[in-house]
């Protein structure tokens, strides 16, 4: 039984050099719904319509929980390398 | 058409006081696969074998990219308020 369905593309590799590691005892969310305590959401994928969907996993997106590519900029200014969770409804 | 199939649980409200936001200019992942330039993670629904599923937004998680609570610690310890995405079969 599969408990975890995650399939992974070749990841692009880079050099030791770039490496950039996000001080530890800093938050991560700059301004999204600062306002709850924890910030969860929850997808229904009997409901999903599209046959791919990115979800953010940065912070920094203008559609959070979407992904709008804003994972770009954060990572081009501080050396960072996150990026989104594909949900896949078809392979 | 549902575009976007996101249900919200009715938010934990918190104090004003208690809102700390983040450096908008660090890296927010430490340590996960800094050898990729992205770290992007694919979910296919079809293979999903439980009825829900939480996928770690914290970066923080033992067991990445699933949630492994890990994000109740980071938010003690920063202020923070991030959480996971819960991927759910039926509802
Ligand atoms: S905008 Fe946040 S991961 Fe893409
Ligand atoms: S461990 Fe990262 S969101 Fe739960």
């Amino acid at each position: 039984k599969t408990e975890n369905p995650i399939s992974l593309s070749p990841p692009t590799k880079r050099s030791t050099a770039s490496v950039v590691r996000a001080e530890a005892n800093q938050p991560i969310n700059p301004v999204i719904r600062k306002e709850e305590a924890k910030v969860v959401d929850s997808v229904l994928v009997a409901e999903l319509s599209k046959p791919l969907t990115a979800y953010c996993r940065c912070w920094r997106s203008g559609t959070f929980p979407l992904c709008d590519g804003s994972h770009v900029k954060h990572n081009k200014a501080t050396g960072d390398n996150v990026g989104p969770l594909l949900v896949k409804k078809q392979e």
